[in-house]
């Protein structure tokens, strides 16, 4: 059982794709995070979840969130003019570690172990420079381990 | 719209629960993690899902994880007898940073801090010293922040 037999097709978003698709795709799929990809198909990197939600969030509670709860204005009309104009580049981290990436040959435990050690509950699968062949989500790692 | 409306029933675990009930719970509901509570029901943490694989991963690939390679062996099998006599709380990580607990009359935005504060997709919901009312997923948050 290699990550090859393990990953299967997943939505990719690229780095000037719209936040708002980015957050749609997530929700829509209910999907823990998203593979962004190069314009040739190739894993740049993985976006978590949680972070199509740092451009919602005004600076002042940033730091404090319980400032927030001043706040309580429909909270669409936050999320739509925090997302305005912005793209997926803006909420990428400017230092980018290794992402989540495993070759097609990894075996289930090596998935495991980026999965744990990038705290990704998500990895992509490609060979070396090349195109996604597909995803392999915590979920899908933990019903496999837990009956194959 | 406040946490408290937007918390749903959600699975909890207890520290001292094995490690294959917390893999079963998250696989079987698949869940972006699990709500730690005490004995009183009262929130103690969030335990993110990539971190029930921490104990599966032999020491000598936590580092590297391509020397995980090596081992093809059938995965349940290795999943299982690393989670063998352990319980979630192996899992925690002995520093324990303020949990993503939020108080009932938290504003969606101030929920919304928070999870991106914490880079966690699901927060608990309790009263300050109290037991957890529910959860919040990210994917519950964004469809309320898309579509309200």
């Amino acid at each position: 059982m290699r990550a090859r037999d393990l990953a299967v097709p997943f939505p990719t978003i690229t780095v000037d794709a719209p936040v708002l698709e980015a957050a749609r795709l997530l929700a829509g799929y209910n999907l823990p995070g998203l593979i962004v990809v190069d314009s040739a198909g190739c894993p740049v990197t993985v976006l978590p979840g949680t972070q199509v939600l740092r451009l919602v969030i005004p600076g002042y509670c940033r730091e404090d969130p319980t400032l927030a709860r001043m706040i309580d204005e429909p909270s669409a009309d936050v999320f739509l003019r925090g997302a305005d104009g912005k793209t997926v580049a803006d909420l990428l981290p400017r230092e980018r570690p290794e992402p989540p990436v495993v070759e097609p040959q990894a075996t289930v435990l090596e998935v495991a172990a980026v999965m744990a050690q990038k705290r990704s509950p998500l990895v992509a699968v490609a060979a070396r420079g090349g195109p996604m062949l597909g995803g392999i989500t915590l979920d899908a790692l933990l019903d496999r381990m837990l009956t194959a």
